[in-house]
């Protein structure tokens, strides 16, 4: 920046917190030393600040939130993983209470306050002013993770009978604008809105230019009620900003911005991918214990699994004993299903996440899915056919192990598609166990079909 | 909507096509009605136009594209997935061409030609007018998926000693503004940027305030050369609607807003589960034989390691010739280690994509992913252990069922951790073939503990 820049505060370049800085922080909060503290994180970007937080000892964390005391950033704590979110909120003491309601939007003051246990809960609400309170406190009636609790009360309306000038008066006029918003929303006497003008489009204009000939093309409007990922995805989908919500009755009741949409987009897709791994709501702050409990029944489902197709497996000791090459073998087979049927399930939980799987396209995707498994289960075929001959010198184990792969990538690619469809057919996460009803799927079916072939064609 | 509005057109919803549209766009396409087809897609939003073609058969597709004409909506092209856009582009006529560059900001034009054969490349950018030709190709210029792709030309910038007051008559005067912005950035006489300001803040305040005293605390400039998933991480991380972009000698060249970065951040995760999944850069258009061709190379990679798993099996023919209920039990100790290895995987995947995991927190999460594997590696021990004197009558052979769970789990734990930190260390994506490695090690792991101490214990 040049030295003669008009702009009065130097705007600051936002930056990771290295592990020197995370360090120096520890440092200071050891010695006690607030000044320095508060001299280390002032220049970082709230969001910075929540992370190196995530990233420390919950002990330290602990004392650090204290000796920070009322020069805390309440913009940080709305940047918290639920987890420390939680651990964190019980801490504060009245005076960090009371600039949560004075410098957040009521959307975070509400992320900060809905999983608080009651007596906590109230201790916030009454730092709080009257309206400030009564608004966290009506988003807090809609259900957990739908628009209702995404939004943000504070918005600018226009009569739909107004010009560009009356509205740049008014709200040149206003001492109570929100921080940053990108709309007008313009509602009929009975605050239902009938549309929304860009302010690039009310700048862009003279001041008789009436606001109802400047709306967007579409206004899309959000229920209250309505679950957050279909937020996400209709902002992901339509390149909106922001967004009416409206209430039972279609009355204007608040406004969502992208950037909460961005953050639900980014939490959907996360959720699919650990779902798919069988893995929880685990966070990288949650302490050892927690993270064994969250993780066991997904294990303990797949142990289920796989002593079923270890049952398989004993259905055929008489043909194991007689040839053991077959138990060198047979993982091959069962290993290269769960493969394929993994690549299946995965395109398949994406596709109906972004709804580019559909009821117009689902036949000829099945299908689709069906000759990529035959396809590579011919072409897989010959090599496991000629490492069983190259191996242990038997043509015929070859045949087996070949027919094998071709009927376990079939039943693969079928488990694949079907089983994730199944599960959204019934209403349920297409995600949700499915990688393990697909590997039970391909076990069973690799080591029954290997083994019962052998059985058939080699004793 | 109240019959009494003043807004002009009413604003639409918009909505998914649902199968009966779908079904009737075909039939309009079959009987070449063009009038009919247009009817159809008018009330449609681009977005959900580009979905309906992505779901029918590339013939129709095709003859749609024909019958539609210059009525065709350009947006939609910059709505299409890859695949479908670079069979669409080559299609389309010069009368169809014309409308991109009226009506496409900059970057949805570049993202239209990159992927094209030179010769199509050409015809569409002699379609454009000089401008916007130059500004294309400037943006070309830079490397696929960085920055420069994804931001456009169309910015509104002030000299930094402008006012309210100025920058107003500017923007009314000006008749080539973009159709959506959110910030004016101010630049020095070089065209250096030194600030933003949102448009809501021009117009909270009033004529003779500097724009200079307005500017957002902080400003992030976004460099042309940097990869696209930065630009997404620091749009999320940051909440920024819109950000400048600059050359390598620091000079405003274009902007990229919020929308264009969501895009990017939901394929930046859906690659990651991809990776995970073993699955390449396939679509859902894509045909049977490219999907072949795109899966085979993950599907050969387990194939080798199933052959290792093969191999270790193989050195312990004799224990399971003398004692067949190991080759009945061996898969559940390598499966659960598969399982416990992919919960681990994925945990640290998104933890090193999302920034959580850093060199502050590595070594603990190390311990604690340790911790955890030995937790549920000695309750899982327990209840395989009871399995295997229930089922098989044999304490000892349950001693190795458990002893084997416990180190195998271990070796999960070790392996799901440190095979992503050592790839990220190593500059490679840590979800790149990452699953296959760490089954590998649990599989080898699993095999070998179970039947060595087998050996040892039973035998």
């Amino acid at each position: 920046m040049s030295e003669d820049s008009l702009v009065t505060e130097s705007p600051r370049q936002p930056q990771l917190p290295s592990a020197e800085l995370v360090d120096a922080v520890l440092a200071a909060v050891e010695s006690g030393d607030a000044a320095r503290l508060a001299g280390l994180l002032e220049p970082l970007h709230a969001a910075d600040i929540a992370d190196l937080l995530e990233q420390i000892e919950p002990d330290s964390r602990e004392r650090l939130i204290t000796l920070w005391g009322d020069r805390i950033d309440p913009e940080m704590l709305s940047e918290l993983s639920e987890g420390v979110r939680d651990e964190i909120m019980p801490l504060l003491s009245p005076a960090q209470l009371q600039r949560l309601g004075d410098e957040l939007e009521t959307d975070d003051v509400v992320y900060l306050v809905e999983d608080l246990d009651e007596p906590v809960q109230e201790k916030v609400l009454e730092a709080l002013d009257d309206a400030d309170r009564a608004a966290v406190e009506s988003s807090l009636t809609y259900p957990e993770d739908s628009a209702g609790r995404l939004m943000q009360r504070e918005l600018v309306t226009a009569p739909e009978h107004w010009t560009v000038g009356e509205i740049i008066d008014y709200m040149r006029a206003s001492d109570d604008l929100p921080e940053l918003f990108y709309d007008v929303i313009l509602t009929d006497p009975r605050m239902h809105p009938v549309g929304a003008v860009a302010l690039s489009r009310i700048m862009a204009n003279r001041r008789e230019v009436p606001l109802a000939s400047l709306t967007h093309e579409d206004l899309h409007l959000i229920r209250a009620d309505q679950p957050q990922e279909e937020v996400a995805y209709a902002f992901n989908q339509y390149h909106m900003v922001s967004a009416p919500v409206v209430d039972a009755d279609g009355r204007l009741v608040g406004v969502i911005t992208i950037d909460d949409a961005m953050g639900v987009l980014e939490e959907e897709a996360e959720e699919d991918m650990r779902r798919l791994a069988g893995v929880g709501d685990e966070e990288i702050t949650d302490r050892v214990w927690e993270i064994v409990r969250l993780r066991f029944p997904w294990l303990a489902i797949n142990l289920v699994t796989a002593v079923i197709a270890s049952l398989v497996i004993s259905l055929f000791e008489e043909e194991l004993r007689a040839v053991v090459a077959l138990a060198v073998l047979m993982p091959i087979v069962a290993s290269m299903g769960g493969n394929a049927g993994t690549q299946t399930l995965t395109v398949a939980v994406r596709a109906l996440a972004t709804r580019d799987l559909t009821a117009s396209n689902m036949d000829r995707v099945v299908l689709r899915e069906v000759l990529v498994g035959l396809g590579n289960g011919l072409a897989f075929a010959v090599i496991v056919g000629a490492l069983g001959v190259v191996w242990f010198g038997s043509p015929m184990l070859g045949v087996v192990l070949g027919l094998a792969m071709v009927i376990n990538l079939l039943a693969a690619a079928l488990a694949g598609i079907l089983i994730p469809l199944g599960l959204e057919k019934l209403g349920a996460d297409p995600a949700l166990a499915s990688g393990t009803f697909v590997t039970t799927v391909t076990d069973v079916v690799g080591f029954f079909v290997f083994l019962g072939l052998a059985g058939m064609l080699l004793l």
